[in-house]
């Protein structure tokens, strides 16, 4: 039988495995890892959050030798908010793999997620790397992925390959958080692996574009959490030529991990029992790449817009009073905000209610786009938000109990 | 029979209206009007956002002389993104009720709050000025207070007296706007009226500084709308001596002017029927008063803290995290947080389960406060939010159906 090479397990020389060591209730995975044949470059992007987690920290700092061969990651608990004894514990965490695999300590990397504030329970975690270790196997893809989780309804993972510089090379990740929806601590964790031979400056160089055009554009709530961590893992069994940056090869490594980080993003987007529109944001026509990001921000972001969108209540107004509110300095006489195709506002002007009852059909769809025209300059943005939803409240209400 | 002279009516020699002039659904009142009996200082604070309703850039014209006698509200419609037929229209509305009280058209104020886009039937609303002005009384203020009501389930009006300078000085005062819980268009507006003699510049700047530490420390959603609007009419019939700005009769009129700004600022949190919680944000120990303001703000608007209130969850990690993303430099070792009394964080870190337990308690309660140690400075801000639940998404989903 073919075992199915799915997620992280997707490239080359990537072993996973995902199981229960008892920080959720019972049969809840709660405890993954991912292994590498070999060592390879690693690139990471963390929370910009000034509370950071210990596991952020302590990745961090194993992250200045750019080398890495595997990545441990619990669910349940989120070690921030516990000081020293934290920092010690995710340090223990990555030490009993080094030791278990004969591999060097600050080529383990640590993630945690869940509650804030909790003495992580370390005996528990220690205790079942051994049979963690024993699990690995080249489908383990799918078990790891769930074992990151916590209100997420469904697994995300991809899988993404390409001819690049002769060879094929793959892109696998898995990521959690579920976006507007249940952030629970709206931490966003992801992890990428490929089979890649590239230089480690054009690994952080490729991760950091590819995190900003996607996982950066979608709105987790606008609350950065302690723990958000995305790794990009790469060990060269691909046997290409290793990619340098400013060369074609790398280019299109850059465009094939977006589209995979991408399509995680937008999986964590629409995950939740409470979303019922994913809808984009696109503003174009601002001075600066900046400004255009501002005012979509604020647009993803305002509850009256999301609000309106879960009542399909084709209230443009709050769309126009976000672009104002933005504190980019727009001229509402030169803006145009159309939904889906429909022109709605022309030079800061209502355009009438036959334009309003066709905006509340393009309400009614799950997915829509609605474009602002700045009508300034030539700079735009994209971003993507949800609705906000009764079972938003009731989910983030009651994520403890 | 003694006649009520509450709200905008309470300080001597201004009469008010309200009246149903056809914008809303018969028999609920949409047109207000407040006569002082003789024209004085007027000063203003208008929206700080980039797209703004017509009556707003009548206003800031009008408020250029620095008199006033007559204000006419609105509700129903915003006149907002209406173009020059909205400026047109407001311009109307102001002569209208100059011609009919003789009185130059710039002593004359507008305000509009409702739905964005729509035409303002200002046909209606002139047709109706003359039964308006024949209704003007010293007991007028209740009506005037609800007749600028959008979805707010209360009027909110308030009168203060204070000896200042030897004289009786009365300010009252009208406020529309529920906050966090039924923003509409989050407009905000506010009318104050005082007795009191003070020279246009001292009533300016006692405005701002009374807006500064009231209305602009409740988080409206975040939402700064297009029309958002305080102004404050003084007629000198009190016969002080003018106020001068650096006197102590100034220091006491500022302080009574923000006593009265604090009440409406707390009406509009404590309106709807969705509210279970008012919670006070106080943040201590920053370096400025500015970071201390941002580091309230981002707790105050947090959907993940506001929907851990309405669900009396003592998830304090949300605020940790919230202070930890501002973007003010704090430094999470410094950091003290007290839910009431009991110390939840010392030095970032949690203080274990019992306070934990106790912190359920203080969640139970109505109204709390979460105060924030920064450890780095002198500078402090305080700041009012409401709690965000499912009412909040009924609401504002369904608003204009």
């Amino acid at each position: 039988m073919k075992q199915k090479r799915r997620g992280i397990t997707a490239p080359l020389g990537f072993q996973a495995a995902g199981i229960h060591c008892g920080i959720k209730k019972p049969n809840l995975l709660d405890l993954a890892l991912c292994v590498s044949d070999v060592s390879g470059p690693i690139a990471g992007v963390f929370t910009r959050n000034r509370v950071v987690a210990a596991p952020v920290l302590l990745d961090r700092h194993h992250l200045r030798s750019r080398r890495g061969r595997a990545i441990i990651v619990n669910s349940g608990n989120a070690n921030a908010c516990t000081g020293e004894q934290g920092l010690v514990a995710a340090k223990h965490m990555a030490t009993v793999v080094a030791e278990q695999l004969s591999i060097p300590v600050h080529h383990v990397f640590v993630g945690s997620t869940g509650v804030i504030g909790r003495v992580l329970p370390i005996d528990r975690i220690a205790a079942a790397v051994p049979t963690l270790i024993a699990r690995l196997s080249i489908s383990g893809g799918d078990h790891a992925a769930r074992a990151i989780l916590t209100t997420d309804l469904r697994p995300k993972t991809v899988a993404k390959r390409a001819k690049i510089g002769g060879h094929i090379v793959t892109i696998g990740g898995m990521a959690k958080g579920s976006g507007m929806i249940h952030p629970n601590m709206a931490t966003m964790l992801a992890y990428l692996t490929t089979d890649a031979a590239i230089a480690p400056a054009a690994l952080q160089h490729a991760l950091r574009s590819a995190v900003d055009h996607s996982f950066n554009c979608i709105t987790v709530d606008g609350d950065t959490s302690t723990n958000d961590t995305v790794l990009c893992l790469a060990n060269g069994l691909a046997k290409n030529r290793p990619i340098q940056q400013g060369t074609k090869p790398y280019r299109d490594f850059e465009r094939l991990l977006t589209d995979a980080a991408r399509e995680l993003a937008l999986m964590i987007c629409r995950d939740g029992e409470g979303v019922t529109k994913v809808v984009t944001i696109l503003v174009q026509g601002a001075t600066t790449t900046a400004a255009a990001k501002r005012v979509a921000d604020t647009i993803a972001t305002s509850n009256l817009v999301k609000t309106a969108l879960f009542g399909e209540d084709a209230n443009w107004g709050r769309v126009m009073a976000a672009i104002g509110r933005s504190g980019v300095a727009i001229n509402p006489a030169k803006v145009t905000v159309r939904f889906d195709d429909i022109v709605m506002v022309r030079r800061g002007v209502g355009t009438g209610l036959e334009a309003e009852q066709k905006i509340a059909q393009v309400f009614k769809q799950k997915e829509f786009t609605i474009t602002v025209q700045l009508g300034q300059g030539q700079a735009r943005a994209q971003m993507w938000t949800t609705d906000l939803s009764y079972d938003y409240v009731r989910i983030n209400a009651s994520y403890r109990s």
